[in-house]
């Protein structure tokens, strides 16, 4: 079989699992406008509608209370993947069978018991393809992997199970699984729903369409240098990057398993901080530590936005200490992302609860030699031979990340201790760099506010500057994404004319934007906090959100 | 300079700081018994017995009352560590005069404010030379390496001296640091002060020669393989090995520094268990976390003798379940070892408030091939280079783990992976075998009690077996060392005669054992707990000492 035969058998696949579903996902125009998300609303039954628009918290309650069976949330979330697949091509395939079996054993167990079979009842949840589920392919966007299949369920699903989830969809991934885009030659590429020229993000891309579309309330993705905060804030989502070790890695297909320099993990993308919430407790509340021998056992503490575990001691009365950095110095944000953090800003200013602080970036360039340097330390070979295998093309994001890289060398191990050395002496300075922030009375900051990249979502093909996400993840900081409410506009968001770039990045990043080109795509913004203080960030953005009065769901 | 003229001038050196202390420290026969304990008191002023003789939460006590003064108690450890010295040749150098400032200034200070400065106020701490002192040699054992001077205090010890510590002796280490026994080619031989044709193990083993010699009360160790454990155990101290990440390790002198497929840790050596409480308590009360990224923000969790921690929850009625690990199936424990475990086994059987489960071993064979895999990744090349840069020769444990270990080999980055997938999957099979142990109300064991070797402290050179300790490292978990109060004696322990020897390392070990040679060795125990259940283990150690009425001084 030749590369294009293999994927033309995952084509019909997929086609087929969503020619399945009953009933009948409804065929698009072959004409579509630049923004698809108004088409859902024109083409899906009122009630689906009214379903899949719904919070994954309030889904909760619904189906918690009986109002709504778990049947017709299955069915209504199959319907609008499947059109969300005919407009952005975010989906590797729907399970029908599967999923409704699912559903009509929660709804008799409900019936039997009269009450949930655990915290997330009946929730649909859509899985990033290289998450494993038993007997399903496994291919991490390699041709030449198609066939393997995974021996059981991947443990983060096995949990998920048990707290009542549904799986319904598994979501498309570029080649590799590194890139901030998601396109690779069994799909092809995935687009941004808000704007088909621009990208979904990546690599947990089809999650972040699927999601955009309102296909998903609640996805899984990965992360180990943007992976899930690309993708939620190129269409408006919310997407945490837990710290490490907190949530289960363990049943994923990737190369390179067994590297532990950079530690890849997994996380939740939702249209609500509610589903943020909900995954993370539902998994950490049952314990993975005691299973898999690599995880914390740090349990879930409870966050509200009355900001108990930030207030914790202080009385209620401490306010929540915010740094700003709004450029890592070396490429300067687009207009809009600029925009969007100054109107946050502007509102938090004023509020009397928080105190805003200036954060300097420390070194971010001396941070990408590091983490670049450790994320293929094999000089990429896994990678070459599983391309290579089947005659597939390389996607020039690819070669990008691997080729093209000047970092990616075939390193010894000798090398690679030397890497990790400069890795804990650069996360020992930030820990400085961040406690140099205490103010008087011995606080230092709670959080930092920051861009999730150099602009909103770039055309396909341009997401080339990491920095803004992988920052974090070789600091192993909790960061979250989340929307801003607004959109770029292009009147709103002239270019700079007389800008200099500092660098060619920031030229290449400079040259990119165009108002016109960026048109309806969201906004959003990161939240980043310490180590292991994933809570915090989370309250955090809900004591924002409230003092802003931002939107809590993303559309 | 040839290298045994660095030697040489190292062992000057540390004359010359023992000739410093005042009152002089008293010289030895010039004929030694083998067991040199007693010679202490028969050799110093009763007073500074007293002293040197009492618990480190004693001394901390009399301290904080000002019944002792800093500078009695520091006089007193110098007086007592230089005769420890020469009797067993436990130190590389004393530190009178830094040490007795120290004490002058803690005497003001307590004098000035009427309180101690920190919860370990005056307390001695000896500390394994291979942490950084400032501007002090930084040698790790190796000939080449002497001249090498840390440019400040490693971060612990930045902590202690936050905590009140006074910092008086530097404590012997073997070459490369990776013996279970302490000899290299400056100091040569450090021996056990029980019985000086025994080893004092290693490689922390000046320190537990130190502590057995109580010329310290609380001394620092660090542990790869069994480095605190065996040298607490061959002295009948208390040693804990903490789970990993907890307490800092900025700042030794080691090769390989940047490996983390199996980290080292630090932690306490000392002759009672407070002083590992206290050790514990003060340090991660600091919160190192916010300064040394890597470390884990576990709070100290208090424990007590009655069992708040296990019980937590239980309404105060829960038995403590115990499981017991007689034999790794590998190589089979000495006599007084079984002794040891017997004796405490049937004391706690009887016990109401203990559950005793057997605890089977699972292919600790298999742990090994893997541990020392990961030890030197890089095929030892780093040791090879520091011995080998002076010319200085191979001590014989040196050339046993490194040069005739089949399992050290060169290896490349994706081996290294390959093995570290094989590690995990191993400890998610140990996290299952312990979880099986659940009873019907659904706890599983709390602790494992185990043998800490195949014998008590062996003859020199003869320590060949590390899987009753390294077997904790691969998995990460706590365990403690502890003294059974009874020790090695002919009549007692007579040899198996019948025995047939299950493979090599059971031969070896078998034919070690003479009861004659071990005559006075320590027997002492390990307790083992799950992964960061460090506490959990402190406190199960406690209950089980006042269940069966264990001494809780080592001597």
């Amino acid at each position: 079989m030749t590369w294009e035969d293999v994927a033309a058998e995952r084509q019909q696949h997929r086609a087929k699992t969503i020619a399945e579903v009953q009933p009948a996902v409804p065929g698009v125009p072959s004409e579509l406008p630049l923004n698809v998300t108004a088409i859902p609303r024109q083409l899906l039954p009122a009630e689906v509608v009214t379903i899949t628009e719904q919070t994954t918290e309030d889904l909760v309650l619904a189906l918690a209370n009986g109002r709504l069976s778990a049947l017709a949330v299955t069915q209504a979330f199959l319907q609008r993947a499947g059109l969300a697949c005919k407009l952005t091509n975010c989906i590797t395939e729907l399970m029908p069978r599967r999923a409704l079996d699912r559903a009509q054993y929660l709804d008799q167990y409900y019936k039997d018991h009269q009450k949930p079979i655990g915290p997330l009842h009946g929730v649909p949840i859509s899985v990033k393809e290289h998450i494993g589920m038993k007997d399903l392919d496994w291919n991490a966007g390699f041709v030449s992997w198609v066939g393997k299949t995974a021996p059981k369920d991947a443990f983060i699903l096995q949990l998920l199970w048990n707290s009542g989830a549904v799986f319904y969809a598994r979501t498309t991934q570029p080649q590799t699984l590194m890139h901030l885009e998601t396109s690779n030659n069994l799909y092809g590429v995935t687009v941004n729903p808000f704007n088909r020229s621009l990208t979904c993000g990546g690599s947990s891309g089809g999650e972040g369409a699927l999601g955009g579309m309102r296909g998903s309330c609640l996805g899984i993705g990965t992360d180990i240098g943007g992976s899930i905060r690309s993708p939620a804030a190129n269409q408006g989502l919310f997407g945490l990057r837990p710290t490490s070790y907190r949530l289960p890695c363990g049943g994923f297909a990737a190369t390179m398993l067994g590297e532990e320099q950079i530690v890849p993990v997994v996380g939740p993308i939702s249209t609500s901080l509610g589903g943020i919430k909900l995954f993370m407790k539902s998994l950490i509340d049952q314990q993975p530590w005691l299973h898999e021998a690599a995880l914390l056992p740090f349990p879930w503490k409870e966050t509200s936005s009355s900001g108990t575990l930030l207030r914790q001691g202080q009385d209620g009365r401490r306010k929540l200490r915010v740094g700003v950095l709004t450029d890592d110095g070396i490429v300067k944000p687009h207009p809009p992302v600029l925009r969007g953090l100054k109107t946050l800003v502007d509102k938090l200013k004023v509020h009397p609860d928080v105190e805003l602080v200036d954060f300097p970036p420390l070194r971010h360039e001396h941070a990408w030699s590091i983490i670049s340097s450790l994320y293929f330390a094999d000089g990429g070979s896994e990678e070459r031979e599983a391309i290579d295998a089947s005659g597939e093309p390389w996607r020039p994001l690819s070669k990008f990340i691997l080729i093209d890289n000047p970092n990616v060398k075939k390193l010894s191990v000798p090398e690679v201790w030397k890497w990790t050395v400069e890795r804990e002496a650069y996360r020992d300075a930030y820990a400085a760099h961040w406690n140099s922030t205490a103010s008087e009375d011995g606080h230092a900051l709670d959080v930092v506010l920051c861009p999730v990249g150099p602009g909103c979502a770039p055309p396909i093909d341009c997401a080339r500057y990491w920095s803004y996400t992988s920052q974090w993840n070789l600091l192993d900081y909790p960061s979250i994404v989340f929307p801003t409410g607004l959109s770029c506009q292009p009147e709103l968001d002239p270019a700079e004319t007389t800008y200099t770039p500092r660098n060619a990045h920031d030229k290449y990043n400079h040259e990119l934007y165009k108002p016109e080109t960026y048109v309806d795509a969201p906004i959003s913004l990161q939240l980043v906090g310490r180590r292991y203080e994933d809570e915090k960030v989370i309250e955090a953005l809900e004591m924002i959100s409230e003092l802003a009065d931002m939107p809590e769901v993303g559309i």
